[in-house]
This record gives C-alpha cells, structure tokens and sequence, in this order.
C-alpha cells in the first residue's frame, strides 16, 4: 500500500463538519469520494483534526492509502478537479512512510479563532469571524487570557459530549491579537478537548461584556462547565496548522 | 432639507452594482428602500464610486436628503436592522452641509486589488480575490506596475463603454504587496475611468504570464486598448476608501 498525505483549505460553513455521518455532506466523505473518481479505489481518508460543523480550515492535514501509485502533483490537481465545485482544496500532497498517522503523529495543533467587535452586522467577513455586537473591555480580556497558557484541568472548559477520559491539556501559546475591531486569538496545544477553544474563546468575551466577572483562574480551578461562558460559534475558528 | 453621509461596506457578489438598473437589485436602490422603511421619506442615495457587479466596497461613501432630523446613530443601527438580510452595512452616518457631495466632493479614491496565485482553486477567499492559477512573474509585474504612476493617457486603459471625454488621469500610487501568494495592489487617484484599474491589473497579470510581452509604457503611449491586457474580475475588487 502507498501512503499519502495532503494538506486541505476548506470553508466548512455548507458541511455537517469533518467527520462522515448521516445526516449530510462532510468534508472527509466528499475527499474519499474524489479520490475514488481520481483513483479508482474506495479508501478511508484519517484527518488530524475532528472540526464541527461550521469550522475553516487553513491547513487540515489528513492521510489515505491506496494501491496504486500516484505522482503527488497528479495527486493534488486532480483532487481539486473534482473538489472544484465544494468549497473544499488540496494545497499539497506528499508520500509518507507507513508509520505516519495524520491524527497520532501530529506533535502541535494551531488554532485561530476571529472575533470582529463592531455594531454593524458582517457583510464582506459573514461567516469567517464572529460579530460581536457590544463594545468589549478589551484590556480585561487581554489580562484574562494569559491564565490559558501552561498545564491545566481544563473540565470547566469542554463540552458535555466531550468523550476524553482526562481533561488535564497543556497550552503551548494563547496569544489575542488586536487590528482595528478584529480580534485573533491564535491558540497552541499538542490537543484540545471537545469545544475548548470556543469555550475558551467564549469565556474571555463574556469577560469582555462583563456578563463573567469570576476572574478566569477561579472559573478553570472550579472545574465547572457552568462557571464557564458561551460556546463561541463554530463560523469563527479555523483550523490553522499541524506540526508534525 | 437635511443632508447625510453615511460611510457603507457591502460584498458585491449579489448585485448588479452600485447603479439602480431594470436588470436586478443594486447597492443603491437597497438603501433606498431601507431608507424609506426607516424615515418614512422617498430620497436619492448618491454615491462617491459606481461599483460594478461584484465588485466590493470597505468604504463606500454616499449621501442622501431627507426632510427629518435624525440622530446619526439611530440612521446607522436603523439601516443596518433593514439591511440585515443583504450584504450591506452602513460603518458610519455623519450630518453634513449642504454643499457635500459624495461623489462631486470627493478628493482621493483608494482602490485596491486581490490577486492569489496558487494552483488550487479558492475556498474561504472564493469572490474576494481573483485566482490566477499559472506561476506569475512578480519581480516583472513589480518592475512594470511603477510605469502606472503620475499623469498618464489612459486610453489603453479604460473600457469601450467608459463615456469619459478625456482620458488623461493622474495616478497618485500604485503599489504592489506581497504576502506569500497573495498580490494586492493598492491604487489612488482623484478619479479613474470605467474598469480602469482592472484593466490595469489585468495587464500586470498578463505580463506576469509571459502573455504581453510588450513593456508597459509601450502600451501606455499606443493609446490602444487592444495592447494592454484582460479585464480582471470584478469579484477581486474592492473600493476601499474615499478621501474629502
């Protein structure tokens, strides 16, 4: 067997998220079905990241096997003949060793989340970042978001149908960028937990309205879903980099 | 009568233009009705620049003349609740004297103009920058795109349709930025001709592809519009500032 990886841009706004599943379009089921027109052969394509519904991707990185062998530039092209009309692209394919896994051997995993603070509704950025509407207190956030960084118990931070055993993740960088009314926030970690970036994301802009005033270090030592704030949507995260 | 200038952002992709037509909706014409929804008054928006279909604005400037005194803020939130549904938002409303003109009083037009060369095919940047998918050379299109700047002839550069008697344009900038594949030139005028600056571009393009290979003042000083190059997309373009 020959292994492949490819690196994916996609807008996930029109898809049930990355994973296969009932009840619509994902972007792992419209990839595998490329590759069969491309390829000729049925194969599981493994992402490194799960994204919900709703969730960008600047650079997904996911891996498939298959029989024959493919010149990688045919791969990448010819993935993209017939992903043209999804909102889905391959920016680069490459053959791997057998021992890679897009999900086991990812060492790093970046995420950015966009938030734009404005009272005007999106028209040129609807859907690529979240609009917050009222005027947040952004130097509390700025204050507030360097509790993220470093090992935590981060059950205060997950969703209820976060299925991992443990809830203990170290954060490599939790950096908030300012320009104008955008807001980035560019989140590190080896892994997250289900929804711990929007938590997190949607804790600090609670903060930012003053609707939290717990400070953060006493709602992440509480371990308490409810001591947390808002799910941010998931139109505002991207799914930015794997390392490897 | 009183007079207000309200500053607007729109994604143009869904309009026929800035332009009232019998073809389609315009920019224009869904202010006007919010306009009318909101204050109770039939009025004429008058804007700085004529976008064309699919071109965008960050910072299209208009004015209109009503008989009430509104307070500027409750133009800008009451708009946006009608126009919440389009792709149009109004970032500022302002009162202003009665010999303002959007378009007559305008000193500077800033546009600018997104160009991505990659291979793939677009996702979260789909209708918000042009795609040319062959290797450009940039050093040429950075060398060639300074011969824009000054006072120039532009007939070569202006569309069939434009209904301009001279063709004479001072170019205060053209400026090219760089930031891995994407090309964005930055231009500035006083005022420009019908498709001026996407005649421009297309024309760097078609000499980054190797397609022209005429030097660009050559192509200036023939006056011909048949020696510059391809219209680029409208869907690349965007109105981004108007000084007064």
């Amino acid at each position: 067997m020959n292994k492949y990886k490819i690196v994916l841009e996609y807008d996930g706004s029109n898809y049930v998220g990355w994973q296969k599943q009932e009840n619509g379009k994902s972007i792992q089921e419209s990839i595998e079905i490329a590759i069969q027109k491309l390829i000729g052969e049925k194969t599981i394509v493994h992402g490194a990241g799960r994204t919900d519904s709703g969730v960008h991707a600047k650079e997904q990185v996911a891996h498939f096997e298959i029989n024959k062998i493919f010149e990688t530039d045919k791969i990448r092209d010819g993935l993209n003949q017939y992903l043209r009309s999804e909102t889905i692209a391959v920016l680069k394919a490459e053959k791997v060793n057998e021992d890679f896994h897009a999900r086991f051997s990812a060492k790093l995993r970046y995420y950015q989340y966009r938030v734009i603070n404005r009272r005007p509704h999106l028209t040129l950025e609807n859907n690529r970042a979240w609009c917050v509407h009222k005027k947040l207190d952004i130097k509390k956030i700025l204050k507030e978001s360097t509790y993220f960084e470093g090992k935590h118990d981060f059950e205060s931070f997950r969703s209820i149908d976060c299925q991992s055993a443990k809830s203990v993740k170290t954060i490599n960088f939790f950096l908030v960028n300012l320009q104008d009314d955008n807001i980035t926030f560019n989140v590190c970690a080896k892994s997250f937990l289900h929804s711990q970036v929007r938590i997190m994301v949607g804790t600090l802009i609670d903060i930012g309205k003053g609707i939290i005033k717990r400070p953060l270090l006493e709602i992440i030592e509480s371990k308490k879903r409810s001591f947390a704030g808002t799910t941010a949507p998931a139109h505002g995260l991207y799914l930015k980099k794997i390392d490897y």
